[in-house]
């Protein structure tokens, strides 16, 4: 069987699988087939790609240079115990799966995360974000290079213990930190006013980030100890557990730093 | 007496202080003293400014036409009960302190407060800065939207209440960010990385502030519902117990929006 130069295979129809494959194609690398236990959305997303939708694992065409596994983390096993293929590079997606996971899946295996949020309508220039990855050979990483490489400028090789703390910090970093922006946001709506107002505050301490570490950047009530200011806000607060709950936790940490 | 037509004088030295009238100076504004209850800090920031050093709130010159109080939240009542000018407009920068804390100053009060995190080598730009605004009459709004328009295009009015809950909302998004961002940098450590990594990513939940609430942008494993990863991170942050308290406080509260 002859190896076509550059084609590769979807697994999955989502955000994350959409947004690699288009920027694959684009890119020169042909997308033969996408896969999805629900047939609706291998066939959208094939008819996106001009590509053939499959509904089964064993329709895949081994004769792909790449098989990529982007599903739910939960589903990635799943995939990993089914599929299987002889020289295709086969890589899931997920910051927390290891890459044993689907390491029967072929001789040759890796992962490429993508150390972005990809969201349906994100508008995303793929060339910025870090791409951690990592093979099962010298030659599964060299294979996975070219590929990685036709989609960032930024390749970073990390093994799964290092994958999976840099995504707990990206959760911390991120997620979290987009959830402190929710209840600074439900505080202003009281007033009218939205998260918008905050923006030039939030995107100075974001670009500090790149001169300090944030231990040095800590501003704040609770960075200069001021009682005061720290008690007026825990009264403000008082009809909102949750909230102060989350206030006087973070004061105390600030406190100890 | 006289009022000269463009001129101030500063209570305190910290950097909020000097930023605002070195702002001022900048635009035609002449600093006629400065005030510090240290003597040192008064010095060197007349001299900056070629202004006059005062040590004593007596000493201060009751013909200018503004007099900025740039001190500690806690130190803003205690020079409002020594103060006494006539009819210069007084105005303290305090995101938290009541308007009222000034009100014996002089015939027209008010506050112009920053919502910006000033520090000594913040390379800002004011005229990016939200001023929120508050003055005792329409006469004294009107003589400080004047000061607070040399200095920014963005002039919010905002009574004290309404001051108050945007700094505490600011305290969520911006000091709290900035303890997550410390979070996720001491992870990161032990795997020799930084923070940077995660910058294309907080930059762009940042960026996603202009378009939706962040509600909305919610992502994550919490926000999934993945309980597999969940389980994993509390796994790995098993000897930190203050960063797993604070990594379950926000996975069930993002679960719970």
């Amino acid at each position: 069987m002859k190896n076509n130069k550059n084609t590769a295979v979807i697994i999955g129809s989502g955000n994350v699988a959409r947004h690699i494959s288009l920027q694959l194609q684009k890119n020169g690398i042909k997308i033969l087939q996408v896969y999805s236990k629900t047939k609706k959305n291998a066939m959208l997303l094939a008819k996106e790609l001009k590509a053939t939708p499959v509904f089964s694992l064993k329709g895949i065409d081994p004769s792909a240079n790449y098989c990529i596994i982007s599903v739910s983390d939960d589903a990635v096993s799943e995939i990993g115990k089914k599929l299987r293929l002889k020289n295709t590079l086969v890589v899931h997606t997920s910051g927390t799966v290891s890459m044993d996971e689907i390491k029967k899946c072929s001789s040759s295996t890796g992962v490429l995360y993508p150390l972005q949020t990809i969201q349906k309508n994100s508008n995303l220039s793929f060339k910025e974000i870090p791409l951690l990855i990592e093979a099962n050979s010298k030659t599964s990483l060299s294979t996975l290079k070219k590929l990685a490489g036709t989609l960032s400028a930024k390749i970073i090789e990390a093994d799964s213990e290092k994958r999976k703390t840099i995504h707990l910090s990206a959760v911390f970093a991120n997620n979290f930190t987009n959830h402190l922006f929710t209840i600074a946001n439900d505080l202003l709506k009281k007033e009218k006013l939205d998260i918008k107002i905050l923006l030039p505050l939030i995107k100075q301490t974001v670009e500090k980030l790149e001169k300090n570490s944030p231990s040095k950047n800590q501003t704040g009530p609770a960075a200069r100890g001021d009682k005061k200011t720290i008690k007026g806000h825990l009264k403000m607060l008082k009809e909102n557990k949750k909230v102060k709950a989350i206030y006087k936790m973070f004061t105390s940490a600030i406190q100890k730093k």
